[in-house]
């Protein structure tokens, strides 16, 4: 099947209300950047595509880095001098901090408060927070909850282990026509939030389910690793692999209800940013593109100096930009199917952008060829200019992507006016 | 004469009402991309300039096209049952769709209808249409008298032939200093219609009275051709001579009281791009300048990739950008002896850069030569300025339009400056 | 001492009162560009810097120009018919004509007119005229003296010497690790103007003073002249050093209370006009940046285009733009403590990016360095922000002026996390 068929024939709708019953199974999962809930993550992510697990051991040196132990969590809970759980991480997994180490104490008030964390500014979520690189612990609740705290003895216990095992991630490689690769990578590290990281996966998922029913002129990765450790494990280990990639794409945030966000890879002008601002502006949602920043999601160390990739990094709301970001706001509802939905329709015509991208060369260069003879012309409009403007820009130095930039028309439309030129034998397409 | 001195004499007025007068001579004749109207205007131009008429058979293949057949028309009209000539070519020539081939029926008016061409948003204006491709016939009329028309039995002829004859085209090369060319380009393939066409056949032919009255450093050529199928045909025959091209100008549309409108090149830097930029900047009248795109008139033909000419588009209103484009309201009082006048001199000044666009080179590169010693010191105006600019800029990279532009100063201003010294030996032109 | 320290310790606010009394000192000599009151404004500049003193003798050719005969002026007056002083050198010294040749004559007002000089659009103050290069006289007076001037007999005496002499320049060499060289250039030739000339001749002074107490990683070259005919001379006779200089400001009209103006050197994108819009960009005060003109002052002639050196002018109000300008009205008065003080710092902080302005290479291309290992990771703030730019951008392509305008922080920011990641081995400054 061509991506264009794909296109035609996919129901938006119903892949959005897909995407997020997957992502509702997903969510009560207690992840973190290693551990058994990553591992099932992926677990259900291979139920869909075929996915490669890869365990890399703690204490592996990975660039700059060392793979951390391995943390798993069972339960969790402070309680009051009653016995009450009044913290309970079978609420709600973001009642830990995650990584935290394992803990059993009984204390006062006073020596607890240092190990809690609110947000004052939001008093009715709790805040997400981690310690991967130092050994503490401590609890995340609602500010209500904490300054209804009344004075008193709690006991406090983590049943969580540390202990040395593996760093997991997915790894998904679809071959296509040419050896050069489109990278879309999605961390999967978070716990029970939706937004920042479960709609990534999701969609990412569905992407590649799609993209498994076409022909493919690029090779496909989709990685699914922890953020950060995980990016730079896996550019440890596939240093060659990194060389092949032509254009890729963090994928995060992309289920809430706000407009696009594209964010330019580090060279800031290569194919996948160019088509990434061209779809968008012919988008009917908003969108906004903004230059590359060294902080941000793992684009970060694909677009270190060392690899430099073209890397981008498509969202919607930013990470920081949403109030529910890294709280328990950013919850199954914040996302919405219709969201997902137009998100991975969007990734789509990214994609048939980079598909699509050859160089043709007018064959008739000289003057216009008559196109009323071979049915080409008819009153102006924009399948005619889309035929004309090919023709003139057919001088195997502009790209489609060029030609659609320079007449302002949608990549498809030229799409289809090159392929009925092609027919006539009029371009030829440049390798 | 220099350019400059002829500048200074032209009395732009009267040449503005020769040229309508020129125009409404022109008018009545029943012209097309061949035939004797055709051949007719361009004896009338050779009246005024030596322009050499080139004929070239039916059949002929240039490049992907071939030339048509040759059209002749005497007489058509549509008679109703009283016989009466209702719509009558010996009123209007746009009455016949142009390039009809012969018929001589009688039809009801629903057998009549689909071969009537009106316009219900202007109902009293004629359509102009043209049918070179296609072997059709028909008839075009106000909406009013369209829609005023009984039912009954018309008689309907059309005294024309279309047979194996030529394509008429006319040249004027006007030799210069030095062997690269100005080509100059105006179609004359249309009937009655004055600003599309006309204006661009008048001011052409003017143009090249006062051009060969001049020591030219470059050579000129003027070609008064039929639109498209004229420009591909003497591109086919002449493409040593397109080579030599080095700026060039389609001109249309310059008679209606509309601000100037350059459409630049395909390239879109190139000299001529920036010389019509920069003297209609300095213009009194209203203006734009707007990008390349592959429809319009000729320069469609010379952008071509293969071709790639400098060659951009000067106009005043735009192809369909005013109401009485191709209509009978494009007719002698839509053109105004003023427009005509002020086109000529813009493109006089146009050609002034041209003609003078010199590198200089300051022969006191090193701090300023004492200007006082002199005599081309005084109170800083824009005098003064022209002449420190260029002795500033005067480094053998720049041309006298790149320091016009960069000091915005107007490039007459910069070439008084640059005589004065050159005549004190401060600079020397670079070959 | 390193800069850094300097500009912590430096207290702008003393030093603009010191600025300010040294200016009031020099305030009523006469200065013209040659002869004693140029010697003397030499001499006390010497007192705070060792300059050197140059003397060229009248008739050398220095470029195009020659150096003129030196000027002295011991008094002038225009005195009634009852004999009293009505124009008196002894109120203003701007009252004569500066380079007025000697006059004795008794003369009726109408023979007297013309050589008088007066404002009618500013009738309270003095115009600053001067006759360098025709051998005249003159006077100036306010209009209001002008206009009270009753018919009758005046004599006029003006008790001047214009003969062989000198052309008299100073010059501070200030050495660093490299022999490139910043150049500061000021012209000293004008009597009693404050902002044109005076702010410049005691900024450049005490700018001096404080790069001696310093490290320097350029050299610095200062520069006391008269304007144009001590460029031109200090040109001709150092094409070897000129050569050296990469980097230069002009200094002058830098004591009033407007927002600061840098004109670009000729080159527009060198180092100097970079540095000097970024500092401007983060200042506190107003500030616009514009582009080369080869009009002001001396720049014209570091940047005429046989030099063509990286030389920016570095203003507040320019020429010409504040209704003072070369009247007695640019008094003491125009002249603001605060404006000198913030000056003499902002040219420091100006100094600091081009002492400042290295290339590093980050020596953990691949991926992000682990940070928080280095105790280098925190809230994400400017802190951190700036490192993580500097390692993205350490590439060995990208100056850390480079980083600053592309991170949008300010370019001490950025060279405070330099030296930390410097100390972190994380990067290394390349040669």
């Amino acid at each position: 099947m061509t991506l264009e068929t794909l296109l035609h024939q996919l129901d938006a709708s119903t892949a959005g209300r897909e995407m997020h019953s997957f992502a509702a199974m997903l969510y009560p999962w207690c992840r973190s950047i290693t551990g058994d809930a990553f591992r099932d993550t992926l677990y259900a992510v291979n139920k869909r595509i075929p996915i490669k697990l890869h365990e890399v051991p703690s204490g592996t040196h990975v660039l700059d880095w060392t793979v951390p132990d391995e943390w798993n969590i069972r339960d969790a809970f402070i309680k009051n001098a009653s016995g009450d759980r009044i913290i309970d991480f079978r609420n709600h997994n973001l009642h830990v901090v995650n990584y935290s180490v394992p803990v059993d104490h009984r204390m006062s008030l006073s020596e607890l408060r240092p190990y809690l964390h609110s947000l004052p500014e939001k008093p009715d979520w709790i805040p997400y927070r981690t310690t991967y690189y130092k050994k503490t612990w401590g609890f995340c609740l609602t500010h209500r909850q904490l300054t209804d705290l009344p004075d008193g003895e709690y006991h406090v216990v983590i049943d969580s282990t540390l202990k040395p095992g593996h760093l997991t991630y997915g790894e998904l490689f679809l071959p296509g026509q040419i050896e050069d690769e489109v990278l879309i990578s999605v961390h999967c590290c978070h716990p029970s939030l939706a937004n920042d990281n479960l709609s990534g996966i999701v969609v990412a998922t569905r992407l590649a389910q799609e993209l498994r029913r076409i022909d493919r002129r690029y090779s496909y990765r989709f990685l699914f690793v922890p953020g950060t450790i995980g990016a730079i494990t896996w550019l440890s280990l596939n240093e060659t692999v990194a060389a092949r990639v032509a254009h890729g794409l963090v994928l995060t945030c992309i289920g809430d209800s706000g407009g696009f966000t594209y964010k330019k890879s580090r060279r800031s002008d290569t194919e996948i940013d160019r088509a990434a601002a061209h779809v968008l502006r012919w988008s009917k949602e908003q969108h906004r593109v903004v230059d590359f920043v060294p902080y941000g999601y793992d684009e970060r160390q694909y677009c270190s100096p060392g690899f430099n990739l073209p890397v981008g990094c498509f969202m919607r709301s930013p990470h920081g930009e949403f109030p529910e970001y890294h709280t328990s706001g950013d919850n199954l509802d914040f996302v919405r199917p219709e969201a997902l939905g137009s998100s991975l329709t969007t990734l789509l015509r990214i994609i048939e952008v980079l598909e699509g991208n050859y160089r043709y060369l007018n064959l008739y260069p000289k003057g216009e060829p008559q196109l009323g003879k071979r049915g080409l012309y008819g009153p102006v409009g924009e399948q005619v200019m889309a035929t004309l403007w090919i023709l003139n820009l057919a001088d195997g130095e502009h790209s489609l992507l060029d030609i659609a930039e320079r007449a302002n028309i949608p990549f498809s439309t030229l799409k289809a006016a090159a392929s009925k030129l092609l027919e006539q034998q009029l371009v030829a397409t440049i390798a």
